[in-house]
């Protein structure tokens, strides 16, 4: 019989409302015979206030055995910023080689869009999430004082960029446009930037049938709130890929509704699931976070696992559920949770 | 009697036409006893193709004896990507110290904005100009084989953060909002991000009255289409105001009418203005490019000369214009210029 051994990271602020409502939507969608094991793990700011820890050995060992780990939301105004992105969330991504960061955006019916004229969005960014500026590889001298020097350094290798390159080529292929953007800024960073567009060009020659493109990152924003219906599957570098789908979420309905996985396709290690939206000190305790991001969240989890039909229940569900949405009428987090799970599950 | 000389570089693609505009219209806002001697320099992918230069030395030195210097737009896709960037435009602002990028950001009346609502947009964003990614450290090892790694180095010193934080606040403190946020990532870059954060809040003390605000550039392209109103000035590192001024322009009528200048605002060089598109070699000859941009930059150019009348006039002339055109009317590039010449001479 099939089961599914989850651990679970709730995190900061919001993390622990919205991780409430998925587990909920989890529970209620799965089949009676999966057998569902979660196992809470107490990381991020209470934690490190309490004991100076961020993600100790023994469990990110622990976490190793787990099918798949659904995480809330990392990061604190009271902690010193970096500490907990960089000691835990970015810690798990690399430690987890979770080199495909999954980020699909499309513009549901009936959500409020900034973008006049309502253009038909559906596409998915593959942000590689092991490389470039997101390494931890700087430093800084003299510190502190007028004759400082700081440097990061964005490291790229062919190992790393075609993995992902190669992923979001099999992506681009499977959907019906074909369609494959890589966004980089190879005017400006030329090393990196050539290794990326040798690699796409070279890796592109495998999939004839796959229609490619090159946009800068700077034109790519441009494209986002003008056609952002031109993008079928977008393949970036880790900065890139995190600013542009901070804009794809804000373009298509808000940050409520943005979904991502950390993916390690070869499946060495977990894959990891959150939302894209962080924390939101400001509105946890209220009622107030749209737990939609992080149950999508779920659905990419579950379609990563193998229950493709469960998936595409909560994508449907989802949908369906903001089609009837009335922006008059406010509905706490439990009680979005509530409607979806009582909904998949009928 | 007052006088300036002035430097042209039309540059590649629609650079020339938009050019050709920009002049005419100083030439027609100046008044009489103004004498105005320009000098153009032929640089670009043509010179490129003819004798392998990008900028020579002689041209640089030649280059220092101007007032400030008109660009028009760098790049055509027979070059590599890179060649003329490098070699030419960001040679140019790196030669010549042009540390505060300015990059103002207005929605004009009567202009197409893809947002819905019509959001009261009037900030500026002053971009470093002289470091961070741009700086051209970083290297390829193994090139083009499947063991390469390419480096590209952020770099950042203390020296000239401060110059260019200071040169916001400034700014701010002049503006009636009296608002300045600064825009990093120092949740990930944590070296670079902690030098400008710690920057921004020191300087920031001899600036009590400046309202202060920091955001993550990725939650800052969020709010560029949710809530652009909040923005007064930002000041923010060379790649992320590189990837924010398009995004500003295209929600604020688009890249036709952004306007920039290189400034280096000790004066020890002639400061470079430009408008923010780039060469469009798609739309060159057919009349299609948008003058506007390099007008309003003709107007930021005016300004740093100590022309704010002048500046002035051509920002209200080009406002006043914009309200009166007709979107269903087709005007070319040249008949645009003329249009805005005649006005602002009357
Ligand atoms: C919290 C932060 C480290 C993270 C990132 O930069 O990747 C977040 O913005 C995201 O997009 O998941
Ligand atoms: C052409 C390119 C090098 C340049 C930049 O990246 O600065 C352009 O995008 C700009 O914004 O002026």
């Amino acid at each position: 019989s099939r089961s599914i051994n989850l651990a679970v990271i709730p995190g900061d602020g919001i993390g622990q409302e919205v991780v409430a409502q998925g587990l909920k939507v989890l529970a209620a969608v799965l089949p009676q015979d999966v057998k569902l094991e979660t196992k809470e793990y107490d990381l991020g700011a209470q934690r490190w206030h309490r004991t100076g820890e961020t993600l100790p050995d023994a469990e990110l060992d622990s976490l190793k055995n787990h099918d798949a780990i659904l995480l809330g939301a990392i990061g604190d105004p009271s902690v010193p910023s970096g500490v907990l992105e960089r000691g835990l969330l970015l810690k798990l991504r690399f430690a987890f080689d979770h080199y495909v960061n999954l980020r699909p955006s499309k513009l549901f019916p009936n959500t409020a869009t900034p973008l006049a004229g309502r253009p038909d969005i559906d596409f998915v960014v593959v942000r590689e999430g092991t490389e470039g500026p997101y390494t931890g590889n700087g430093g800084s001298l003299r510190t502190g004082t007028p004759a400082e020097v700081a440097t990061e350094v964005s490291l790229n290798t062919a190992y790393g960029v075609e993995r992902v390159v190669r992923d979001a080529y099999e992506r681009a292929n499977s959907r019906p446009r074909k369609k494959l953007t890589l966004v980089h800024k190879n005017n400006v960073l030329v090393y990196a930037g050539h290794l990326w567009k040798n690699i796409f060009d070279t890796v592109g020659k495998e999939y004839p049938e796959v229609t490619t493109d090159y946009l800068h990152v700077d034109a790519a924003t441009i494209f986002f709130v003008t056609q952002p219906e031109r993008f079928d599957v977008i393949v970036t570098d880790n900065l890139f890929g995190d600013i542009l789908t901070d804009l794809a979420a804000a373009v298509t309905g808000g940050i409520g509704l943005a979904a991502s996985g950390n993916i390690n396709p070869t499946g060495a290690f977990p894959s990891m699931f959150e939302p894209v939206h962080g924390s939101a000190p400001d509105i946890a305790g209220t009622g107030k976070a749209d737990p939609t991001a992080t149950i999508l969240s779920v659905a990419l989890l579950l379609r990563h696992l193998g229950f493709e039909a469960e998936a595409a229940r909560i994508e449907e569900t989802v949908s369906a559920d903001l089609a009837e949405r009335d922006g008059a009428t406010f509905r706490t987090t439990d009680e979005i949770g509530d409607a979806l799970a009582v909904r998949v599950a009928s």
